[in-house]
């Protein structure tokens, strides 16, 4: 992987700690946005279309209705030695709009001119500050969920009765679901990758029982929490299955969860903003460590639109 | 890949052609056994559990009632620089009892002293010429079909009637099928990968078909061309379809495939040497080259035992 290290361009840093875990480093831009501070057209985001991190912030933003207050860049699904890249030229990606830069890695140097860490997506960026207002794709959900409410079509992702809720599940599906399968991908022991998978599965088997007989994962209302357990879900079968070698199950192998995955793929705001060709792209041609011959396979090509019967349980789409 | 060269052990031969496509060579000793030399003791199998070709002459060997007739030894799965070896302290492997070699590639040698090539299982060794008869999976089981039918339990496998059936079953599923789930994950290029991954999934969507109204390949008796599709049908789900990146369908996803695989598993010779431990560990940690991390995944564990209704088509088991 490549990241700064004092101030140098790396690309050979491992992410993995002694005992052949992946590690995933903590994000480093953590501020928000002041409510007098809200205002159409003066914060952007920079995505991948590829990284499901990036994907919340995306789904997120067309949810709330904020397609015209808050401008959106593209990156190369293809992160080479250089990092993520903008490439204008090929399908679904954009040039940096607000630097003209070649690589997000300008666009960190520019906040932050001594920036160590790693160069990720999403980035809010403060047009008026010249600064990344955060790199964190949670934070950055609560802050278009909690600030930008007002320039948007008065949708709720977090509501207050929920709120303890939603915040309980995003924590319950980050580390075992969310971050789990990089775990397994990225480990370099087998027990590093036994441990990450059952933990995985387990949690998969428990959310398949809950979406039994609610809709989603707060009950009857989509909150954040749904955004971010899609993001992971829709990768899965495709990438996660094959690639992070997850294959105890498919995702359309489970009762609940494959037509939980599909009323939300067909949901405003999820299927619209799913971009395969970029997600297969990214992981496949982009990890020599895990695939090293770039190849991308043929895929199961899961059919996201057929029929379910989600809309019998109680609850319905914010849009 | 390690083989000889002009006398040399080489451990770093690319088996692939200019077009990055996988090429797998011819093997070496074509011989057979004279009716006259036929008897019990004198002839020794060398297999791996793990590999589909040398699983061929075990299922064979067991189906004709072959047991005391034919000894068998077992390499470990794990094949490192010295390629296939014995290690009889590790669960199901064997010593080397005719040679007591350490590396089956000492047995090649003790053949031909010149030996170019790969070092493969199965091998049929003579113990009274002291010499390897054949090493190619497919004149193996014609070899003990044919010729040691006399000192078994009276099955045919490829009986007359059917026998020009059974060589154009053997011919059509090899190159797609058997050797296609190698040729998809040795692929160097996209496009080599595309054109194998391609032909495996056409034939086995027409194969599929052919078993929805007769229980075996040749119609209602099971022969020799059932043992070659098993062999690779059965590691399918475990391995080809992550390691080999074959994901575009389950064996188990096939109406006809999977309880046509789950019949063959329930009769005699076919189950009892399946050994997945073995499959699985030789595959994910012997080509670095496909899974660098060397780690064995929780794989999905496939009910090959639960219930098929297979037994309603006409034809039943010849043991």
């Amino acid at each position: 992987m490549n990241q700064f290290v004092d101030g140098e361009w790396v690309t050979d840093y491992d992410p993995t700690n002694e005992d052949g875990e992946f590690d995933r480093q903590p994000t480093s831009f953590r501020d928000t946005v002041a409510p007098e501070d809200v205002e159409a057209g003066r914060y952007h985001l920079y995505v991948s279309y590829a990284c499901p991190w990036a994907h919340r912030t995306l789904v997120t933003r067309k949810l709330l209705g904020l397609e015209d207050a808050i401008t959106v860049d593209v990156v190369d699904p293809y992160r080479e030695e250089g990092g993520w890249q903008f490439t204008p030229d090929k399908e679904g990606c954009t040039a940096d709009s607000v630097h003209g830069s070649d690589y997000l890695r300008e666009v960190y140097v520019e906040a932050d001119p001594d920036y160590t860490g790693r160069v990720t997506v999403p980035v809010l960026w403060d047009r008026e500050e010249e600064t990344i207002v955060n790199n964190e794709s949670r934070e950055v959900m609560r802050i278009l969920t909690d600030r930008f409410a007002e320039l948007g079509n008065g949708v709720e992702l977090a509501p207050p009765a929920l709120r303890d809720d939603v915040d309980r599940i995003l924590d319950e599906i980050y580390e075992p679901i969310n971050n789990g399968v990089y775990r397994a991908g990225f480990a370099e022991t087998q027990e590093a990758y036994d441990g990450a998978v059952t933990e995985l599965f387990d949690a998969l088997d428990r959310w398949n029982e809950t979406l039994a007989d609610q809709r989603y994962l707060a009950g009857e209302r989509l909150t954040e929490a749904d955004i971010a357990m899609y993001t992971t879900l829709v990768r899965f079968d495709e990438v996660y299955h094959t690639h992070f070698m997850c294959n105890h199950n498919l995702v359309r192998e489970y009762e609940h969860l494959w037509p939980y995955l599909r009323d939300l793929y067909g949901t405003a705001g999820f299927g619209e903003t799913t971009h395969m060709d970029h997600i297969t792209e990214h992981y496949y041609t982009t990890h020599p460590d895990v695939s090293p011959k770039r190849i991308v396979p043929v895929g199961p090509n899961p059919d996201f639109e057929a029929p379910h019967d989600r809309a019998e349980l109680p609850g319905e789409p914010p849009v």
